[in-house]
C-alpha cells in the first residue's frame, strides 16, 4: 500500500476512534457500567470490545512482537461465540466492575498506539487494510449501539436523566418545530422490471449486502416521508393496540404478554404524551417521525392505515431511483447532525413537486422496518474465517431494516446496507415508511 | 350447483369425515384426551374443532333453522382468536374432560346429518361449495395433526406404546428394508430463468399459495432423494451437535438450552439407536429418510454436508419440472399408504438414469424444510373475513416446508402447497433435501 | 395375629378400598385422566398409586410367590423419589393415557385379590398388620386428594361441570341455610400451663404426630367457630387485597404476582359472588365457613380482624380440652356426611352457653391453617425405611393445618393429626379459625 | 437527654457512619454500582439507603426546618414497601447510574451534618434517641450486607478480583493455619428445664428478639466448634450431593435444579479446591469453618453426619450457659478483626478441658443455621409504625440463623439476635454447628 493510502487510512482510523470517545465524554464510569437488558451492553464493554477487534484480528495475528495488554481481555470482550472460544456471558457484561473504565481507556490507547505504529512501520497489504476498514465499520456500528444502549439504560431511571450530565451543552437543543412545514406525504411510483440489487463489492460493504443479483419486481409505490408521531397517535387513540385483527399472530401475543400500548419510550404524564430522549423527557413532537416501534407495531400500523411495509428490495430500488441521483442520500439527519433524535421532515428536505425526481430523503432519522425476513441473497456464502461468520449466523427470525438513523454515522450508511433485528425489539431508533402495490 | 356436483361433493365430504374417524378408531377416550405440549391439541379437540368449522362457517350463517348442538361448543372449540371472540386457552385444551368423547362423536354426527341435509335440500351456490371444500381441506390438515399430536403424546409414555392398542394389525408392518435398493443421490439441475410460481387459483388452494407471480431464479441443483438416517447419524457421530460454527445463532442457542443431541424421537438404548414411531419403539432404519428434525438441525446438517437447503421457490420449480410431468407426484408415501412412517426411497420409485425426466419423488415421506421464511407472495392480500385471516396471521418467524409427509392425505397435497412451522419445531414429520448453487 | 383380628382387618381393608371406588364412580375415563396443575394428580393415578403401595411394601417383599401385575407399574406409579428409584415426573402424570382406566381397575382387583388371600392364608405378624393399616391410611389421604384434584380439574372447564355427570343424585343437595341459625362466635379460653402434646403412638398415627412431648403454653383464646364467607367478603370489600400492611412479605408478593382477589374458586358473575363446588357453580352461602383460602390469605384476614391464627399447639390443646371430652369431635361435616362442601355451623352443633364445656366442633368442614411452620417435634426421628421417610422430608417451607375437612374420611382424622401444605396453596378445603393471646 | 448522653450518642453515630465509609474505601464507583443478583443491592444503594433512614424517620418528621437533599431520593432509596409508598424495584437498583457515587457521598455528608446539628442543638427525647440507635443498628446490618453483596458481585468476574483493588494491604493476610491447633470437637450438654428466652428489651434489641418468654426444653447437646471445610469435603467426596435420602424434599429439588455440588464460592481448579474470598481466589483451608452453605446443605450435612442442627432455642440456651459467663462471647472473629473470612477455631479460643465451663465460642466466624423456622415468639406484636413493621413481615418461609459472622460488627451482635434467610440462600457467611438429643 502506498504511503498516501496509509496516511489516509490512519486519518480515518483516528477519526473513527475519536468519535467513539466523543460519544462517551459526557458519561460517568457508572453510566458506562450499567446494562439495562440482555440485548444491550455496557458502554465500557463497547469501548473495550471495539478495541479487542483490532487486537484479535490485526495485532495478534499480524504483528509478531505485539505485546498483549491483558491476557484476560480476550475472553472478557469477545462477542464472537464460535471460532474464538466461549465469550463471557452477554447478560452479565454489566457485572464486570473490573477492569475499571480507566483501565479500558488505557487499553484503547494501547491499541491505538500499536495500530498507528503498525500502519506507519509495517508492510500493510490490501487484505489487511480491508480488515482495518472492517474494524472501523464495526466500531461505527458500536457507536450507534453505544447511544441506543445508553438511552435504554437511562430510561430505566425514574429521574429520566439526560445523556449529558451537566448543562446539556454537548447536545444541540431540539429546535421548535414549525408545524406548517411538515412535508406532505406523496407516493413514489416504481414500475415493474428486473432490477439488479445488492452491493457489487467495489466499495466497502458487509458480506450480507452481496452478491449483486437480479430480482424481478412488480410495480409498487412507497411513501415520500416517514409516519409521524401524530399519525401514530391516531392509531393509538383509535384502539390500534386493542384490535387483534390488525396484528400478526406473534405480534398480538407480544402485545398481550408485554402489556405495551405505545412506543417504547412514550410516557403519559398527567394526560399528555412525552417521550424519553437523550435530552431527557420531552413532549412528543407531532410532526417528527414515530420512533422506537417494533416490527409488530410497524406492521399493525401499516395494516390499520390500509397499506403495507415495503420489502427491502422495494426500499432499495426506490432509494436508487429517487434518492441517490438527487444527492438526497447525503442530507439526512444522522449522528453527525448532533440532534440524536428524529427530526420532522420539512419541505426544505423534500421539495414540493419534486417527488419523482430529486426529492425524498430515504436515509437517516430512523431505521425503517421492511416486510422482509433477513435471509441470504442468492449466491451468498459466508466467509470461512471468524470475521466472516458474523452476519450469516443471524439469518433466521430477524427482519431487515434499511436507511440508518439519527445516531448512525454518516460515513457508515449506504443504500445497500442491511440492518436486522428481532421483530419485538424497539430500542434502536426504528420507524415506519408505508408502501403499497401500484394498482 | 348441479345435482351431480352436489352428489360429488357429498361423497367427498363423507369420505374425508370418515377418514378422520378411521384415524381415531384404535384410540381410547384417554388417548384422545391428552395434550402433551402447548403446540399439540388433544385428539378429542381435533374431532370437535373440525366439526365446529362447518357449524360456524356454514350451518349457522347459511341454514336459518339450524339447531345448535351445544351453546358452549362455539367457545370451547374455536381456534380463531380474532374475529370470533376469545377462544379457550390452547395450552389447557387437554383439561377439558367434558364434553366426553361420546358427546363429541354425537356432535360430529349432528354436524354430518345437518351438512348432508343442507347439501341435498338447500340451494348451495359456488361460494358456499368452496367454503365446504375449504372445510374439508381444513379437516385434512387436522388429520395430519391428529397423528403427529398423538405420536407426541404417546412418546412421553415410558412404555412407548404403539398407536394401536391391540396387536398392531391396524398398521402395516414396517417392511424389512433391503439396503442395496437405496436410490443413489443424484442432482437435478435447473437452469436460470424467470419462472411463474404459486397457484393460479383455478383448482382449490389456500390463499397463501397465491397469487401466481413471476420470479427470477438463478441456476441451481437439488438432490434427487432425501437425507437418510445413516447420513444424519454420521453428522451426529462426527460431532455435529457440538460445533457451533455449523449452526445459526438461534439454532445454537436452542441446542444448548434444550440439550438435544439427536432427532426428536431418537432414543439410545444400550448403545443402539431406536426411534419412537406410531408402531412403538423401532430400530433406526439407516436407509429411511431422517425425520423429526427441526429447521436448525436441517440447516446445520446442510452446512456440515457442504450444501444448503433449497428455497421454497427452487423446490417448487424442481417439482414442476421434474415430477409432475412424470406423474411421480402421485406415488409418494402418504397417509393412504398406511405406513405412517417414512420409507426408504428405492430405485423402484426413482429409476436410475432418469433423474432429469421422470424420476425423483418430491412429494411424500417427510415435509422438507426450505431456507425460505414464510412471507406473503407479491400481491398477496388476506381476505377480510374470519376464514381468510388464518394464513396471513402467521407470516412472521416461521419457515416454509414443502412436499407433504407420510401422514398427509394424498388428495390434500399439491406442489404449490406451503406448510409453515417455527424453526425449533420437530414434532411434524419433517426432513431434509439438499440443494446448491449450480456453479 | 388372631383370626378375629385378621377378619377385622380384612373388613377394614375392603371398606376403605370400596370407598375409593365409590368416589370415582360418577367419573369418566377422561375425568380421571386429566391433571390440571403439577400439585394435583389424575384420578387414575391415585387409583393406581394406592394399589402400588400395597404391592410394593407388602406383596412384593412378603409374599414370595406374588405374581407382579405389570413390570412397568412400579416406575409409573411410584411417588417416593428416594429409596425406590426415580419415579415418573409428577407434572406429566396426566399424559399417561396408557395404562387405561380399565387396566388400572384390573390392577386394583389383582391387588385386592392378593391382599385378601394373604390376609387369610399367610402368617401375618403385628408389624405387617401395621404396614397394612398404614397403607389404608395412605389410601384415605388419597381419597381426599382425589376429590380436591378432581374439583380443581373440573374448575378449569368453562362449563363448570359438576363432579357428578348425570342428574346430580350422587350428591346430597346443598340444603338451604337458615341464616338465623348461625352459631355465635364465642371465645374458648385456655389457661397457661405445661401440656403434653402429640400422639403417644398407642393408636395408629403418622410418625410426624409424635413423640408425645411437653410444651409450655401461655394463656390464649380460640374462636368457637370458623370464619364465614360473609366475614371474608367484608375483608374483600374493605380492600383487604389492596393493603400491603395486612400481608406477610411473601404473601403480598404472591397477591401481586398471581392477581388473586378472592378465594380460589370464587367467581363474580354479573355482580354476584358464586363459588365453584363439586356440585358446579353455586351462590356463596354467607354463613358457611370460607374455604379454599391459602395461608397468606388466612394470615392477612386474621391481621385485618385484629387477631391471629392459632399455633398448632394451641389448636391441639383446645381440641383436647373442649372437644374430645364432649364427644364433639365425632360430629363434624366430613366425607361420610356426603355434602362434599363446608356447611354453616349451626347452633345444633354448637349449643349456646356451653362453650367451655361441650361445645364447639373443631373437627371437619375445613382444614384450619395454623401459624406453625411444619417442623419436627422434639425427639422426632424419621424411620430409616422407605415408608418412614415420607413425612420428615417435607419439614421445611410448609405450614401445619389441623382438623380435617368435609372430604376427609371420618375414620382418618384425629386431634393429633398434622396436615401440611405450602403457604400459597388453596386447592384443599382450607379455612380460618381465629385466635388471640388471653390478655 | 443529658449532654453526656447526647455526646455519647454523637460519638457512636460518627463511629458507625465512618465504619461504613471505611468499608467502601477500597472500591471504585463501578464496584459500588453493580448488582449481581436480585437478593443483593449495589454498594452505592446501601450508602444512600442507610442515610435515607435517618432522613425519613428522624430529620423529616422531627426537624421542622430540615432541608431535603433531593426530592427523588425518598423514592429511589426506600426499601420499605408498605407504609411509605412503592419503592424503586429492587432487582433494578443496579441500573441507577444517577445519582453518581459522588452525589450519594454528598447526600451522606448532608445527613451527617444535619443529624449532628440536631443532636447538639435540638431537644432529643428518649424515643428519638432510640430511633437514632435503631438507625445505627440498621446501618450496621447494611455494613454486613455491603460486604456480602460486594463479594457476590466480584465473584461473577472471571478474573476473581480481590475486594481491595490495589496491593491488598487493606486486608490482613490470611494467616497460615497450623493444623495441629484445630480445636477438638466436644459436646456441650444441657439438661432439660424450662428456660427464659428472648430479649427483655432493657438493652437495645430488634422487636423480633422479644418478648422474653418461657420455654420447656428437653436435654440436648451441641458441638463445641463449627463444622470445618475438611469435614464438609468428606461429605462431598462421599457423594453427599448425590443421595436424595440425605436431603429435605425442597432441598433435593434445589440441588437438582441449580446443579450445585459444593458451597457457593468453591471452585475446582485443576483438581484442587479453592474458594473465592474477599482476598480473591484462595486454597481451601481444611481447618476453617465451612462457609456459604445454604440451609438445605447444612441440614443434609447434619443428617449425613448422624446429627441434626440445633433449634434456635437450643443455640440460645447453650450460648447463655456456656459462653456469656465465660466472656467468650466477645472474642469471636468478627468485622473488627479485619480478617473478613472465617478462621480456624484454635485451642487458644477453646481451651482444652474446659468445654463445659468457659470454653466454646458461639459468636462470630459464621452465621449458624438453626432448624427453627423464623416465627414470632409468644406474645410478639409488630409495632404499628413503618419502622416496626419490618421484622414481622418476614415471618414465613425463612430459617433462623444465630451467632454473627466474620463481617458482623462486634457491637451489633448479641446472643438473642435472630437473623433469617430463605433456605436456599448462601451468599451470607453461613455455616454449620451440629447438635443432638442428649440420650
Amino acid at each position: 500500500m502506498s504511503l498516501d493510502e496509509r496516511s489516509a487510512l490512519l486519518i480515518k482510523y483516528q477519526s473513527v476512534r475519536q468519535q467513539t470517545e466523543r460519544i462517551v465524554e459526557p458519561l460517568s464510569a457508572e453510566d458506562l457500567q450499567i446494562q439495562s437488558m440482555p440485548d444491550a451492553s455496557p458502554g465500557k464493554w463497547h469501548l473495550a470490545h471495539t478495541s479487542w477487534f483490532f487486537e484479535t484480528f490485526i495485532l495478534q495475528p499480524h504483528c509478531p512482537d505485539y505485546d498483549c495488554f491483558h491476557p484476560d481481555f480476550h475472553h472478557l470482550f469477545n462477542s464472537y461465540y464460535n471460532a474464538l472460544g466461549t465469550p463471557f456471558a452477554r447478560p452479565q457484561r454489566g457485572l464486570l466492575s473490573r477492569p475499571s473504565l480507566e483501565q479500558v481507556i488505557s487499553y484503547r490507547q494501547h491499541i491505538d498506539t500499536e495500530i498507528e505504529r503498525w500502519l506507519t512501520e509495517e508492510q500493510v497489504d490490501g487484505d489487511l487494510a480491508n480488515l482495518l476498514v472492517l474494524g472501523l465499520n464495526h466500531e461505527q456500528q458500536h457507536q450507534e449501539l453505544l447511544l441506543t444502549d445508553i438511552k435504554h439504560g437511562l430510561s430505566i431511571n425514574p429521574m429520566a436523566p439526560p445523556y449529558t450530565q451537566g448543562d446539556g451543552e454537548q447536545l444541540k437543543q431540539m429546535p421548535q418545530q414549525d408545524r406548517d412545514d411538515l412535508a406532505e406525504l406523496t407516493w413514489l411510483r416504481v414500475p415493474e422490471d428486473t432490477y439488479t440489487l445488492g452491493s457489487d463489492g467495489k466499495a466497502f460493504s458487509f458480506d450480507n449486502e452481496g452478491p449483486a443479483h437480479q430480482r424481478y419486481q412488480p410495480a409498487f409505490r412507497i411513501a415520500s416521508r416517514l409516519v409521524t408521531n401524530a399519525e401514530y397517535l391516531t392509531f393509538i387513540n383509535e384502539g390500534g393496540y386493542e384490535q387483534s385483527r390488525l396484528w400478526l399472530s406473534d405480534g398480538w401475543a407480544y402485545v398481550n404478554q408485554s402489556g405495551m400500548r405505545a412506543p417504547l419510550y412514550w410516557r403519559k404524564v398527567e394526560g399528555a404524551w412525552y417521550e424519553f430522549t437523550l435530552s431527557g423527557l420531552q413532549p412528543i413532537n407531532p410532526d417528527a417521525p414515530v420512533c422506537h416501534v417494533n416490527f409488530y407495531e410497524a406492521d399493525a400500523f401499516a395494516t390499520w392505515a390500509g397499506f403495507r411495509l415495503p420489502t427491502e428490495f422495494e426500499w432499495e430500488i426506490a432509494a436508487w431511483l429517487h434518492c441517490q441521483k438527487s444527492g438526497a442520500a447525503g442530507r439526512g439527519n444522522m449522528l453527525d447532525s448532533g440532534h440524536l433524535h428524529p427530526q420532522a421532515e420539512h419541505d426544505e428536505l423534500n421539495a414540493p413537486g419534486s417527488s419523482t425526481v430529486d426529492g425524498p430523503q430515504l436515509l437517516g432519522n430512523v431505521w425503517q422496518w421492511t416486510s422482509s425476513a433477513y435471509q441470504p441473497y442468492p449466491g451468498f456464502r459466508a466467509s470461512a474465517d471468524a470475521v466472516g461468520e458474523y452476519n450469516g449466523k443471524f439469518m433466521c427470525n430477524q427482519m431487515v431494516l434499511r436507511g440508518g438513523s439519527c445516531v448512525t454515522p454518516r460515513s457508515h450508511i449506504r443504500i445497500s446496507y442491511r440492518n436486522f433485528f428481532y421483530p419485538h425489539q424497539a430500542w434502536q431508533f426504528t420507524g415506519i415508511r408505508l408502501a403499497g402495490d401500484d394498482l
